[in-house]
C-alpha cells in the first residue's frame, strides 16, 4: 500500500495506531488539530488540520489508499460544538476520500450509535440506530453516510462501534465493554487487510467474558480479540457498590452517556461512576 | 390547542396544510424563508425566517403545542448546500421545540431515508435507514435525532416518510408512490390528533393499488388514505415506455434519486422520467 | 353440533353470546357462578358452578363439542383472589374438556397478556407474552396451557385476546381498542365454524381506524370485523384532554392496566380515565 | 408489446388467459402438447410442442417480450413422470426466453412449494420452500432458477403460487384457498403490466375472508383480488363434516397434497375430500 | 451482601449451591420442605418451610438481598400436585421478595418451558414459550411473572432454563443437554454478581460440543461454562442403540418430557431411556 | 452399523472419507462412475455405477443404514450436462435410500446454494436459497427434496454446504471459506453419529478466523472444526493483489461461481483467481 491517512492522530486511540499503520504502507500521513508529537515515525508525515475545513482535509487524501478516521471530539457536547469536527468533519473525510479515489474508510464509530439499547438484549452489530447523545448521533450520521457512499459510489467502509477503549477496565460496566489497545489494533488491522469489505459495522470490544454485544454478523472480517476484562473483575468488584437496578449507566448499552442530559459531558459521568460517585 | 408552528409554509406541501392547521389551534404561526403569500388566514401569523439560524427559529416556538416541520430544500444538492436548512434546520427545530416545552414534532421525512431498498421487498415503515442522497441522509439524521429527543427528553415525533406528493401522479413510478394532497392532510391531521405518539415513523402514501410499502406497524395512528393513483393508470401507461428491467428509477424505492449521482438534482431526474426521457 | 358449553354466561360478554351459541348446537349449556337470568333460551340449560371446582366443572363438559370459556374475574385483583377462577378455573376447563373428548376451546384471553408492549409497535397476534397484571398473567398461563394441550393432546384452542369490549367506545384509548358486541359475536362464530384451528391466538378488536395491533397471522380464521370506533371519535375528542406524553395508559397496549399497581383494580382506572380524572 | 407466449394454453387455466393475453400484444403464441382448440383468436397462433424438448420450445420464444408459463402436469405423479414437463420444461422455458432476449417470465408456481407450512401461521409470499410433493418440488426448482436467472442474467420473473383455481370453491379448504378465474386474470395482468418486477413471488388467491396467506411483501405489484369464496360458505358448510383436528388436508397449506404419499395423485385426494370421502 | 435465601436447599441442585452461596453473603438462609442436613455451614440458617404457604415463606425474605429459588417438585405430575409448590410457591417467593425489598430472584427455570421446540432448530434463550408438561408450564408461568415483576415493580430476575443437571451425562440426549455441577455454580454465581440484570432468561447448559441451544442473547451475564459432555461420548455411544428417527425424546428439546403423557413422570422416562428401555 | 454407501467415492472428497467410513460400519460400499482405486479397504466393496441410472443405484442401497452422497459433477456446466448426475442422481439416491429403508442421507451440498448472498452478511446455515449457478441450483433442488423426504417419509438428511474443500487454502477467498480434509471428516463423522438429525443443513467450513458464515443454528450436531486457514494468511497475502471492491468473487459467498456466466466453469475461475489472473 502506498499511503494511509490517520485522522485524530494525536488522540488517545490515534496514538495507539500510528506505529502499526506506519508498517502497513509506504507512507503514513497523520493529521490532527493538535501539534505533532515530539517524535515521528520514519515514514510518517504530520499535518495539522481542522476536520471541519474541507480545504485543509481534501489535500491530505491525495494518493491515499485508505483513511483511518479517528478524529473527533470524544465526548458529549452541545450539538453546535460537535457540528464542525464530528459531523462536517466526517463528511469532509468521506467526500475527500471519494474525490481522491481512496478505496476504504475505517471509521471510529461508537456504541453510542445504539446506546439506548438494553444491555441484556445481546444486540447484533448490524442493527438499526438508537443514539444516546449528540455524540452518538454523529456516529449514526456517519454510518448512514458511509453506507450511502458504498452503495452510490463504491467507497468501502468499516465502521467500528467502539465500546470502552482504555488501558484497562476500571469500573463495572467496562468489565463487559472494554476494548484493549491491543485488540483495537487487531481490529483496525483486520479492517485494513480484508480484501473487500463493502459497508460493514462491527463492535469494537475485547473478548470479555461479559461482552454484551454480538459481532457474529461481521465474522468475515476475521477480528479475533485476545484480551478479557475479566482479569480485572475481582479488583473492580472489590470496591464497587451494587448499583441501582434501574441505573441506565448499566442497563443501557451506552452506559453513562445514556443517562446524562443531552449536551452534557458523558466522560465526566463515566469518571464519577468509576470513582463510585454515580 | 393554543398554537401550531408550520415551517416551510410557502412550499408546495406547506401551502396544502395551512388552512387545515389554522382550524386546529387558536394560532397558526407560519414560517418560511420566502415571503408571506398575499393573503393570510384569520388566525395565521407569518414570520420570515431562516431555519439554519437558531436565533430566528427559537422565538417562533414560544407557546407552541406542536410543530409541523416541512421546511427544507426539497431536492438533492451538494451536502454543503443542504447543511444549513436540512440538517442544522432540523436540529434547530427540535431543540427550540424542546426548550419551548412543545409536545410534538410532525416531520416531513422522506422515502429517500430508505431509498436504496428494493421496490419489490415490501419494506415496513419502521426499518433501518438506507439513504439514496444527501437529501435522504438529512432525513435519516433528523429521524435518529427525533428518536433520541423522545427517549432522552420526552419530545414526541411523527416522521412522515413522504413518497411522491403531487397534485396527481404523472409517471409509472408514481402509480405506486403517489400521496394525494388530501391524504397528506389526513396523515398530518392524524399525527396531530393522536393522543400520544412517542416516536413513530410512517410512510406518506395514498391507498394506491400498487403501493410498494407497508404501514401496518404504525396502524395505531389511524391514518386511512382515500385516494388511489390507479385512477391515472391507463392514461400514464398509454404513453409510458417499458423501462429497462434494471432501471433503479423503478427497482429502488427512492426512484430517480436512487440513481442520480450524489449531489445532483433528483427532481430533474423525475421530470425527465415523466417526460419519457430517462 | 350437539352441545356447546359457555362459561361466564352471566357476564357482560357471555350475555352477548348466548343467543348466537344457542343457534349453533342442539344444546347450549350455560354456566356461571351467578344465578341464571330470568329467561333462558329454548335449548339452553343453566348450571350454577364454580370454575375453581373441578367437581362442578367436569360434569358440564360431557358430550360437549366445544367450550366457549369466558368465565373469570374480569379485573385486576391480588393473585390470591384470581387464583381460583382465573388460573385453576382455566385448568379445570381445559382438563375437563380433554377428558370429555371435546374438540375445541374458544377462550376469552386478553390484551393484558401483552399489555406491556408499546402501542406504537404494531404487535402481531402471535408474539411472546408480556403481561401487565396478575389478570393478564392468568391469560398467559392459559394460552401456554392451551398450546400444550394442542401439542400433547390434540385439543384445539382459539385464544381471543380481547382489547376493550363495551357497548360503545368511551375514551381516547378505546378509539383504537374497541371491540363491538357484534364483532365479538363474529369472532366467536368464526372461531367455532373454522374446520380446524390447531392452537391459534388472535386479537379481539373491531375494524377501528386506529387499531394498534396486527391480526394478519391469524387470517385463515376468517374474522372480518365490521365496526369502527372512529364513529365516536369526534364526540370523545371533544371532551378529552391531551394526556401526558408518557402516560402508560396510552403508550402501552394494556392501557390503564399497564400503570395500575399490581393487584389494584384496572377497571376503576379505566373509569377514571374515561371521566377525565386520570 | 409485440408478442406473448403462453404455455399450457390448452389447460384449464391457460384457457382462461388466452383472450386477455391476445389483447395485450400484437401476437399471441399459444402452445401446448395438446391440439389447438376449434377456434383461435384473431392474433393467436397455436403450436403443438413438448415442453421437455428444447428443440420444440426454443423457436417459439423468438421475438417474444414475455412468456406466461402455465404448461405442466398439474397433479402429483412419480418424479420420473414430472421430470420432463415440470422440471426440464421449466428450464427450457427460462433458457429459451433468455436466449431470445425476452424480458419476463410469468410462472404458474403453486402453494405446494410451501405446502408443508401450517395453515394457521399466516406465511408471507416470500418465505423459504417447504414442498409437499414432487409436483411442489418442481415449483421450488423453478422459483430458485427464476431468481438465479434474474440475478445472473437480468431475466425478470413473477412466480404466482396458485392455491386453488377453480370455477367455484367446492370444499372447506377452498373457502380459504380459492382463486377465481377473474382474479387469476387480474393477477396475470398485473404481473405483465408492472413496469419492473425483478424476481417476485406472490400467492395466487382471491380476496377470501378466510385467506390463510399474506401477500403484503409483493404489494408493489398492484394485484387487487375482487372475489371472495365466502359467498359459497353456507352452501359448503351445510354438507361438510367437521374434519379431524389433525387432518393435514386442512392444517397444512398444501391441503390433500400434504397428506398423499409422494407420487400419488393429489387431485384425486381433493376430489375425495370435496365428496366428503376423505 | 447481607443475606441470600436459598429455596429447595435440600434438593440435588440446592445441595450443590449452599457452600458457594454461603461465601457470598454474611448470612445464608436455606429453606426446604425437608429437614436440615446433619451439618450446616457456619453462616447458614435452615428453616423448614412449605413454599405453598405464604405465611411460612414471607418471613424468610426479611433483610434478604437476593433469593435463589430452586424449590419445586422436580418432575412431571398432575397439575393439582404441582399447583402448590411449583405455581403458588413461585408466586409466594416473588411476592415475598418484593415486599421485603429484595433486589433479585435467581430462578431454576427449565428447558421444559420450551420443550416442544425442535432440537435441531438452535433456539435462542429469549424466545417464546412452548411447554411440554405441567412441570414446564409452571416455569412459563414463573418466567412471565418474573418479567412482570421487573417491568412493574423493578424486581430483577435471572431465569436459568436448566437442561440436564446431573453429576455426569448418562444418555445420548445428555451429550447435548448436560449441565455440570461446576457450571451450575458458575452460572448462579454470574447471575448473582452481575451488577444489573433486569429480566433475563438463559439456558443452563455446559460447554457441550453438541449443545443444542443458543445463549448469545444473554452474553452480558458473563456465564462461561467449562465442562463438556463430549468426554463421556464414547462410553455412552458404546452401549446406546440408534433411536427411532421420530423419537421425540431426542427430536424435541424437552426430551422424554416431550413425549410422556401430561401428568406422568418424565424422570422415569429419562431413566428408562438411559437404561436403553425407551 | 451394518452398511454405509459412499457415492462419488473416487472424487477428491470421497477419497478423503473412505477410510473413516470403513471404520464405522461392517461394510462400506463405495461407488463411482470411475474405476476402483488400486487398493480397497478390507471391508470395502466398489461398484462402478452411473448415478443417473436408477437401475444401477437402487441395488446398492439394499441393507444400507446410511448413504454418504458425494457423487456429482463438481463444477458449473450447462444444465443439460448436470441434469443426469447432479439432479436425477440426487433423486435416485434419496428414492433408492427410501425404498431400501435407509435411515439417513449425508449430502455434499454446497455454498453455491446460497452463493448470491453477500459475504459480509453473516448468513446462517438454515436460510433460504439463492443459487449462483446450475451447479448450485442442483444443491437447492436436493436440499428441498431432502426436507420433503424427511417431512413426508421420515428419511433423515444432513446437508453439508461445503465452501472450499482443498488440501490447503490458496487464495484470499479461501482464508474465509476453507474446509480442511480433517474438518470434512469431523463433520461427516458428526453427521453420522448424531442419534437423530431430522432435516438439517450446516455449512462445511473450518474454524477460520475469517469464516463468513454462521453455523450456530445447527449446533446440536456437535461439529467442532479444528483447523484455521489463517495459518496460510501471510503467505497468501504476500502475493495477492488487492481485488476490486466490487469483485463478486469476494463480495458474494459463492465467490467466482457468483460471477461466471451460467454454464461456464467456476473451477477455472477459481484457478485464475488463485493465480492472480482474475
Amino acid at each position: 500500500m502506498r499511503k494511509i491517512v490517520l485522522t485524530g492522530a494525536a488522540g488517545n486511540l490515534g496514538m495507539q495506531l500510528r506505529e502499526m499503520l506506519s508498517g502497513l504502507a509506504a507512507e503514513l500521513l497523520s493529521t490532527d488539530i493538535a501539534d505533532a508529537p515530539a517524535e515521528l515515525l520514519p515514514n510518517e508525515t504530520w499535518v495539522k488540520a481542522d476536520l471541519a475545513e474541507m480545504g485543509q482535509i481534501a489535500p491530505l487524501m491525495e494518493g491515499a489508499d485508505m483513511v483511518v478516521h479517528f478524529g473527533a471530539i470524544v465526548d458529549e457536547k452541545p450539538f453546535e460544538e460537535l457540528l464542525g469536527p464530528n459531523y462536517i468533519g466526517a463528511y469532509n473525510v468521506w467526500e475527500a476520500a471519494h474525490r481522491a479515489g481512496c478505496r476504504r474508510v475505517i471509521y471510529a464509530s461508537s456504541i453510542h450509535a445504539v446506546g439506548m439499547e438494553d444491555t441484556n438484549a445481546g444486540v447484533p452489530c448490524n442493527g438499526a440506530h438508537r443514539p444516546d447523545t449528540f455524540y452518538g448521533l454523529a456516529k449514526c450520521f456517519a454510518e448512514d453516510m458511509g453506507r450511502m457512499y458504498w452503495e452510490k459510489r463504491g467507497l468501502e467502509a468499516v465502521c467500528i462501534r467502539i465500546l470502552t477503549c482504555e488501558p484497562a477496565p476500571n469500573n463495572l460496566r467496562a468489565l463487559g465493554t472494554w476494548l484493549s489497545y491491543g485488540d483495537l489494533r487487531r481490529l483496525v488491522m483486520a479492517s485494513i487487510k480484508a480484501p473487500v469489505t463493502g459497508f460493514t459495522t462491527i463492535f469494537g470490544v475485547s473478548a470479555n467474558t461479559r461482552c454484551p454485544v454480538d459481532n457474529s454478523p461481521a465474522s468475515f472480517l476475521g477480528y479475533r480479540p485476545q484480551d478479557d476484562a475479566e482479569d480485572w473483575a475481582e479488583r473492580i468488584e472489590a470496591t464497587a457498590k451494587q448499583p441501582d437496578a434501574q441505573d441506565m449507566g448499566l442497563t443501557k448499552l451506552g452506559g453513562p452517556f445514556a443517562k446524562v442530559p443531552l449536551g452534557e459531558s458523558g466522560v465526566d459521568a463515566i469518571r464519577r461512576m468509576t470513582e463510585g460517585k454515580a
